[in-house]
């Protein structure tokens, strides 16, 4: 039985980790399929995680400095990929494919959520140089450049408006003549004078070279074709929530989601069921930064070891 | 005006500054009377900020790191006190004592908590070196060690539980024969073997070497002293909430406190007024680490970014 299962190795899952050893539990386990680390190591750069800020260091850098750390105080990696969490009497069963089920004392889920990528030619390819999906993270490195954007939801808009506050120009492609986001926040977009709308039209081709991105071909409503040389284009078009470990057999949630399939919690990451919390991106309100999954990891873990010797 | 005014230049407070001026607000500013850094620069080590892990390094030495980055994008720094901030009309005004009143549009607040200390001789001066007030933080530098924690509350007795499932043996040492916390937390601490309770008796002298603390004399109720060898102390005799900038002249808060003087927000670390945010270590259900009031620095910050955007 463990003391906590953890699912998922990004920075929420592995400060849970840390945290949890490093506070006298004894069988705390991290099931992570791939390497730990999370989105942040396909970044080509990261300045905003405070203490971490040299010029030219990737996010796989950024996160090789976390390993031996987290794993210093005992924490023990699973390479496996948890298929469902379920609530047995007073405990957890994690049920892992093709092996034996895990029991736990409480869980702590920290699989995050997936930008949707929008499936346009060279995205992939690009993907960390010059193709970002978070304004937060990589606006300031295009600071006094042109940007695309593109999207026409909420995200999309206001993602464009605090890109326009850095950004000597922002432009947004659109594939439809109206917007989805709320009429405030169209009228804001529209007046702000270095936000332009490119509407009934549609991104055909990211195109670029070694250094990365140089332009994108659009595609207007009569089919003709034309380049926009822009080094950064940010695509908003959804998230993904990684939820699907919570679901039951019969394809319910075992803890309260919201719409978009975030999952409900508290200042203490406590979700509905009693030793279960959820941390990082996955959870309702998520600022989906690093620093914010890591103090979600932090907190999780001390309200387990809370909650543990409460049982004691 | 100023777009934003932080108040306090701890973890949470640079690491808003560092979100709110990357995210292109132009008018930020950090007040902070003495050097930016907060408690943490009080340690001796750290080792559960994820990525810093470095033996022998400070807390001065950790937040070194910090303040290159946190200034980069344009954060200003005041070496001022703020006396009191005002909400006056659709902004705030922030009085400080001998210089013009300050307007901004939104506030910060992140003054933090200061744990008190037990007056006892010797407290001060190992203080960092022996002499702690969070046992998270600290615990395990005493792994497989015997330790002592002064104090009869909650929060002691809770601390000593965690305590005792990292070190070799806890005391805790009570003025009172009978203890103020919960009876269900009392009862597991007296279950618990590698605790031993110490009642009717005071801290006399915290006593030590340059290598820091080597015991305490301890002082029974017939007035006896006696010397325990231990290498370290967790004093856990409440905190001070650093909450006094948000009392009005009639001396009420200007937005929703606790009982324990903690300003009570949401996940976005909004309070209960418009354009005030509070972060950190001041706020209800504080961690009291560094990764989760940087963590609430960069919610706060990017709240306010949208909270403007919204007013344009």
């Amino acid at each position: 039985m463990l003391d906590c299962a953890i699912i998922g190795g990004g920075p929420a899952g592995l400060t849970a980790g840390l945290y949890a050893t490093r506070g006298g539990l004894k069988d705390v386990v991290m099931f992570e399929k791939g390497m730990p680390g999370g989105q942040i190591t396909q970044s080509s750069e990261i300045e905003n995680y405070p203490g971490f800020y040299q010029h030219g260091k990737t996010g796989m850098d950024f996160m090789d400095t976390w390993q031996e750390q987290c794993f210093a105080f005992g924490l023990k990696h699973r390479m496996e990929e948890v298929a469902a969490v379920r609530r047995e009497g007073e405990h957890f069963v994690l049920d892992i494919p093709g092996k034996e089920s895990i029991s736990a004392k409480t869980v702590i889920m920290c699989t995050g959520s997936t930008p949707k990528r929008a499936g346009v030619k060279g995205e992939n390819e690009f993907f960390g140089k010059g193709v970002s999906t978070c304004a937060t993270c990589d606006g300031f490195f295009y600071r006094n450049k042109e940007v695309a954007v593109l999207g026409g939801g909420d995200t999309a808009l206001e993602e464009a408006y605090y890109l326009s506050n850095i950004c000597s120009k922002v432009y947004v492609i659109h594939r439809r003549d109206t917007f989805r986001a709320a009429p405030s926040t169209v009228d804001r977009v529209q007046r702000k004078e270095n936000i332009e709308l490119i509407t009934n039209a549609t991104v055909e081709e990211i195109v670029g070279d070694k250094t990365g991105v140089t332009g994108i071909d659009i595609r207007d409503a009569a089919g003709n074709i034309s380049r926009l040389e822009v080094p950064g284009i940010f695509v908003f078009v959804g998230h993904n929530v990684n939820n699907s470990v919570l679901k039951d057999s019969a394809g319910n949630f075992i803890c309260d989601i919201n719409e978009q399939g975030q999952v409900i919690v508290d200042l203490n990451m406590h979700t509905s069921i009693e030793g279960l919390y959820a941390a990082g991106d996955m959870r309702i309100n998520a600022p989906k930064q690093v620093v914010c999954a890591a103090g979600d990891g932090a907190t999780a873990a001390l309200q387990v070891i809370s909650y543990i010797q409460e049982q004691a």
